[in-house]
């Protein structure tokens, strides 16, 4: 099977976990059975291979999630980077470019799409892989999963099948409906739209040329920044004629939000974190290193991370991302497919930071012309290069770095810093970055 | 007027703001008229010196305090520094005969002693200088002040009076009742005993001498480790006989849990803290640097340090106790006199804080055996003095020390340096503390 996961967003609903930089889907969040924790992007990937282990995995993704990726899946998964942000059509287009261009696989076979972010079980890629034969097939140029609802909810769009066979050619499209007409959609037979489908890739391609004046793969990278933004949903799902709905009714969650979230968890804590006997429905998710005490709470969540800190009803957790909004806050942490970075001090000529390089990674080579930097490696060995030179390091060295200094570190065992930036103005866009020349 | 504050407690009921070493009366939480924010050491104190600007204030406390005390109320105020802890009837023995020997007041001369963390206004003051007043006539040996009850609690002593007069002899005094008996007590004309009484200092040190075998302040203080914990209600109050209570009927609050400290505050929001509008009754006192943000809570005290983060329902506070003997945490901030610290990484062999020192201090000149050190100064003016040699320091200055080093650093303008610990045994017992000769 060949799968592209659409992997978006800022995750602000998941804040402070989740930042501009770190998406829900790489928030380590749930037990896995070794006692470890994994990711949403993590168990997907994990449940795909368990299913088909031979399943070409491709991420459709914007640029600042590429490290994050390659950190917590490793270097094989293909990405298909979008150089911006123009909505599902060109997305899967350029994904369904990237598989047949750079990835060779033949135009003849056919792709799954589908959300990086559901929490499902294995079931449900057992049904990916039937809807990849049923597009196979050939009988349609589309074939949506439909999953059987099991409320009226009013967050889905609905598809109405012809019958109520398995798999059936659709009848309409319903936009997301108020809960009493969603009932009534119900006892049609509606099934809810998850936005995941299977397609043979010459039938996207050709979609795409009708729509964009390209060539292949590169082409297309190189032009996507004028494209015109739309979704999936409008320039091809409803305007196609051919089209069916195979039925789920596994267990699917959309996790969207803390309130579904930890519906989904097995613990209630993760971190440091003590409730008292008169809590009840708490869920605390920790990343600090200071323990969070809840005492007399109900149907809160409770997540802190060097961002900030979240206190909710879970209720009314749904209802957070305009005051995230409002937040405006320097990104504090970052995990990278280099490592992670912390930012431990703030004031107002400096700025502290722990930098962790994972074994075999370093940083680019690059200077700063308003700020001094301080290096004081904490564990770890590698070496250094400052201006040309080469240095080997441990924990207790000191590298001093003055503004216009090119220097770059390299790990050769995980290796932690403390970085310490002196200057007036001390901006993460003051970075030149250069060749090194060994 | 003289006063003895007794200000004790590890402060645990208002974690994490409190610490072994911050005790609540530290905790900067009232805000002022000029828009600062004092703790109730400092309201105290100011309160006082409005009512009298003449008044000789001395503080009772341990030593862990001290520095604490001269960090917020300046060199001046007298302190009566108990060697360890035991009790009130020792504790109060010794700042009185401090206030005597040490401070040269006449013997004949009253003093008034309450807590440090009432808080009141300055009506109360004004009381306790009536109170001293009828010390100084003689009527009585002790007189105490009984505050006109507000409802029938649980949480004090009563104190029966013989008549309904502002002043009158004590009949009886009665332990902690459950609410219906406080209901009876209170139809005999009981008041709260709020553990605040004036007496001339001979008296007091008459009863010392029964009790103790000393001779003057130095010999008591030599002796303290010895002496045996007892209760100055036990040893003196509930065994005198001529005994007076004079009432007082203004407002006074004891400060004891976030319930009643929220309570008294006049801002919802301390700190960096957002809630929307489904939450009410909710108080955010938070110490971090991040910012916390508050959905559909009701009546919860949220409040984080880099002690770590508690969210309690209101009325469950005063049950935190036990929890917080539960975490056994490192200290992670504290205020000295000479400046401040936090702990702002911890690794397994390397711990990482930020001190900041004030214009003209300095650390004690020390060595650690056991761990290598590294400042980066961050901003500020001063000079380290390292194995002797002494050198003037700036911001972006790094200066290195192996263990067994001997060093200090001095501050010309306020100074704030990273400091980077490394060795395998970190701890604060490895300091050895030197003279210094220049």
């Amino acid at each position: 099977m060949n799968i592209v996961l659409l992997s978006g967003g800022s995750g602000k609903r998941l804040w402070p976990l989740s930042n501009d930089i770190r998406s829900k889907q790489f928030i380590k969040i749930f037990k896995t059975e070794d006692g470890a924790y994994e990711s949403m992007v993590q168990r997907v990937y994990r449940q795909i291979k368990t299913v088909d282990a031979d399943a070409t995995v491709t991420i459709a993704t914007g640029k600042t999630q590429v490290s994050a990726i390659h950190n917590q899946l490793g270097e094989e998964v293909g990405i298909s980077v979008e150089p911006c942000r123009r909505d599902t059509f060109p997305a899967i287009a350029l994904a369904t470019a990237y598989l047949v261009d750079i990835q060779g696989v033949d135009p003849e076979e056919s792709v799954v799409v589908c959300p990086v972010d559901p929490y499902v079980d294995d079931d449900y890629f057992k049904a990916l892989k039937e809807l990849s034969g049923q597009a196979d097939k050939g009988e349609a140029n589309l074939v949506l999963m439909g999953m059987e609802p099991t409320y009226p909810s009013e967050k889905y769009g609905y598809i109405i099948p012809e019958s109520e066979e398995r798999t059936a050619a659709v009848k309409t499209f319903k936009e997301k409906p108020t809960a009493a007409v969603a009932e009534e959609y119900i006892r049609q037979g509606a099934l809810w739209n998850g936005g995941v489908f299977a397609y043979k890739m010459k039938y996207v391609l050709k979609k795409a040329h009708e729509l964009i004046d390209f060539t292949d793969y590169d082409d297309l990278f190189s032009k996507y920044e004028s494209l015109r933004p739309i979704s999936f949903d409008y320039a091809v799902v409803e305007k196609e004629e051919n089209i069916q709905v195979m039925r789920f009714a596994g267990e699917w969650k959309d996790l969207g939000t803390w309130n579904t979230l930890t519906e989904a968890m097995e613990e209630n804590v993760v971190g440091k974190g003590t409730m008292n006997g008169e809590c009840s429905g708490v869920h605390i998710i920790n990343e600090m290193d200071v323990p969070v005490l809840a005492m007399g709470l109900h149907d809160v969540v409770i997540s802190a991370s060097p961002e900030g800190i979240l206190v909710s009803d879970k209720v009314q957790s749904s209802y957070i991302k305009p005051f995230v909004d409002e937040l405006d806050q320097q990104i504090m942490f970052a995990e990278k497919s280099w490592g992670s970075f912390k930012v431990i001090d703030v004031e107002s000529e400096s700025l502290t930071i722990k930098v962790t390089l994972h074994t075999g990674h370093s940083m680019n080579y690059h200077s700063h012309k308003n700020r001094d930097e301080v290096w004081v490696v904490i564990s770890g060995t590698g070496k250094t290069i400052v201006d040309g030179m080469t240095q080997s390091i441990k924990a207790g060295d000191v590298i001093t770095m003055s503004a216009g200094c090119r220097h770059t570190v390299v790990a050769e065992s995980e290796l932690k810093l403390i970085e310490v930036q002196l200057g007036k103005e001390i901006s993460v866009q003051d970075k030149q970055k250069f060749e090194l020349e060994y």
